[in-house]
């Protein structure tokens, strides 16, 4: 629900950004627009516009040429660009999108609605372009194909190093943003053949050939090949790019290593999110209430289905809890602390996964390092929570039953939270999405049923 | 307390390449050693060595030639390697480190204790070499400092295009594991005064002068800028790398996209380690145990205090609960449900403080975004909460007491998880770190007060 104007940028901002954005887009006054924007930082750009209504945003991109509108885009935060590309009319979301770097919009439709894209391509004039992009998208995400760029030079084989010389002294323009070091050599059907150095075109006596000095047969990646296996071409050897090849061997793309860093590093940032519980997609405040309610609720619906279930633990020793009150003080304890270290075990685990020092069938090792570890924290934190509670209620009994569940229960969490991650890599399902939850709730009915059924045993001595 | 083959080890591994591993290192057996190591991808490497007690790992760093070693250092993880380099005499990490790339040297000597740094350093021969890495240590982690490669290629401004030719080819064995692409031009002092793209180099006539046809003035970035302001210098500039000066603007090293992109990934990684409770570095499992449970208690020990101060409040209403005992099945739903909704509210504050969206002081912004939310799914799972409790009781004022508390919590829970990264933020604290001990304490406290405070006022009708 994006009011036209949303409230807090109607308290005392005269003097923001924002408000002078806003004040231009009601005005159609397209020069102090690009007046304004010339003068914001990026960070100011994301922020003024993240401030403007769902309606302002599509007037700004609407009311600037669309080459100014798609360099306003590159600067948006993805999930940023990708809601207002969604917002607009297809056909202005095309002229904006034909200008915009190929790997990007590729990015953007992919993450969009398949409806919302599959228009905007539609609205694409260019026949050859809009197959590129069709292509593009097909690529799922993360993969080669998704993240390679397709602003690579590339030569005939039977080419001389002087009309290499000369194509690129003469198309230095086209190049003069792209980051030349390597052109490609191809031979029929533009299969890919060999590779030449900017430096090997330098160094040999213009008059060679290309296939004479190329490097024959170079490294390559397939467009279908995941980030993970990416991130090992690049481990293995020190090349800051190689060349894409799709199934029948044609040179498509080139990959670099600073699109796969950047996919990594967006990757440890979603999985952080996930973790947190946002999990349908991004959130940006400036998304309509709506939306952010209904996504967070999506986290939070299961959640509450599984405490229900922990605390059903609960409502069985209700008269164990009526009789020794003070253990009511405790469950939450118990059950908070054992949570605790499990998420330690978790995070290892995902870490270890990441690393490749851990495979997924390990079980054995994290259930010995992590049960040694469970026995020595636990004992350490089920003394100072025993002491607390013995001393608390001046009954030791007490203080016994609380620290000895405590530390039973961290033995416990650590050996799940260990082990979680690797069933559900095993299985398939991301491990930062899921593994919280289920961590908390066996390790809240582990606590619970430990911290009740040992008291019920020693009720005697409690009551 | 590494054993000599631990105990995972032995069980059904007899093929296992970190058997071979221990037994070549058993026998002193450097070929058989060699052809394992090179049979094994990087993955494998790092799983076998990471399977070997601290003992049998410095033997094989030991055995290795020197320049092998720092081979296989840069295919382990970095913490594995600091490790590993810790646990050395230091003329032999001293040698190892001789061979490394400076970049990793200075970023394996800046993650170890001092005292074993200076010590590996003090064992350097080469004095060169000696200052370059102690000024490299200097450099704080996460500046352009310590990220920049010293593999840069610099020209006095009077050279000729013929003489920077010359000495390209000459020196190509030099450059050949290099990514050339930028050459420098110093001045006076060393001073940075231009760059030369190798493109410019291969169009232009040899007999100019590199000062007439170089981009005079270049974009540059200071060794002492943050891994954030870098970010900025790339997200504005499309460069796949820039030159760094020393404060007197002397060119002292070359920082590539690419290194940021890393940094910044493991930035996020590490993001996600600490919220997860691995604060004090991280962990993998070949560590030694005391290490592991002493870094991993660091985190918990604060913890428990915390959660002995959220478990006040349930000590306080101890007649309530005894009157009331239902109540103490609600107690940890309410306050864990609370807590899943306000760290969702703490990822998107923290990444909309990344992305630069947010700033730390646009407090009342986060207020009214997080209100609305909290207000429409408090009332949300109030509703589904409070129909259990009431049905499951048959009483609707149990309902009405536990559907209201979770309703309170949840907008109060999303208000601090909002808030919390920006004042953590503003104070210079990573609210990665912090946030969610913080957070936990307060929902904890606030859930369990208002669930027993309003039983309480509900008494007459709830008992």
């Amino acid at each position: 629900m994006p009011t036209e104007i949303e409230a807090d940028d109607e308290v005392g901002t005269l003097e923001r950004p924002e408000t002078t954005l806003i004040q231009c887009l009601e005005g159609e006054d397209l020069v102090g627009v690009q007046q304004l924007l010339d003068e914001l930082s990026i960070d100011d750009q994301r922020r003024a516009i993240s401030r403007c209504s769902a309606e302002k945003q599509a007037k700004l991109l609407t009311l600037l040429p669309s080459d100014e509108a798609a360099e306003l885009m590159e600067h948006l935060a993805e999930s940023q660009a990708v809601e207002i590309l969604e917002d607009l009319p297809s056909e202005t979301a095309a002229s904006i999108v034909h200008e915009l770097p190929v790997q990007l919009s590729g990015d953007l439709l992919r993450d969009m609605d398949a409806e919302d894209s599959s228009a905007i391509v539609e609205a694409i004039a260019d026949i050859a372009e809009k197959t590129t992009l069709s292509e593009r998208i097909s690529y799922p995400n993360e993969t080669a194909g998704a993240l390679m760029s397709s602003a690579f030079i590339a030569f005939p084989v039977e080419s001389t190093i002087r009309s290499v010389l000369t194509a690129l002294s003469e198309g230095s323009e086209n190049y003069s943003d792209q980051d030349v070091q390597y052109v490609y050599v191809t031979g029929e059907s533009e299969k890919l053949v060999g590779v030449l150095r900017l430096r090997d075109i330098v160094i040999n006596r213009p008059s060679r050939n290309v296939g004479d000095v190329m490097i024959a047969a170079p490294h390559r990646v397939v467009v279908h090949e995941t980030l993970e296996e990416l991130d090992d071409h690049f481990e293995e050897r020190p090349f800051p790019g190689f060349p894409v090849v799709n199934e029948s061997d044609r040179l498509v793309g080139l990959l670099s290593r600073t699109a796969v860093q950047e996919a990594l590093a967006e990757q440890q940032a979603d999985s952080y999110l996930k973790a947190s519980g946002i999990v349908a997609g991004e959130e940006i405040r400036s998304m309509p209430l709506r939306t952010r309610c209904f996504r967070r609720l999506c986290w939070l619906a299961p959640n509450i289905v599984l405490n229900m279930f922990a605390a059903s633990v609960i409502a069985a020793y209700q008269d164990t809890l009526q009789a020794v009150i003070a253990l009511a003080v405790f469950l939450p304890m118990v059950s908070d602390m054992s949570g605790c270290s499990g998420n330690q075990a978790v995070a290892v685990s995902i870490r270890e996964l990441t690393l490749g020092i851990l495979r997924p069938v390990d079980y054995l090792r994290v259930v010995i390092k992590e049960g040694l570890l469970g026995i020595i924290n636990g004992i350490v934190l089920g003394c100072v929570l025993g002491a607390v509670a013995a001393v608390w209620k001046g009954n030791v009994y007490l203080g016994l039953v609380i620290g000895g569940a405590l530390a039973l229960n961290t033995v416990l969490s650590v050996l799940i939270g260990g082990l979680v991650p690797l069933v559900l890599k095993r299985f398939k399902v991301d491990p930062a999405l899921a593994s919280g939850p289920i961590l908390t709730t066996c390790t809240d009915m582990c606590g619970f049923f430990l911290v009740l059924n040992l008291a019920t045993i020693a009720m005697a001595k409690l009551a």
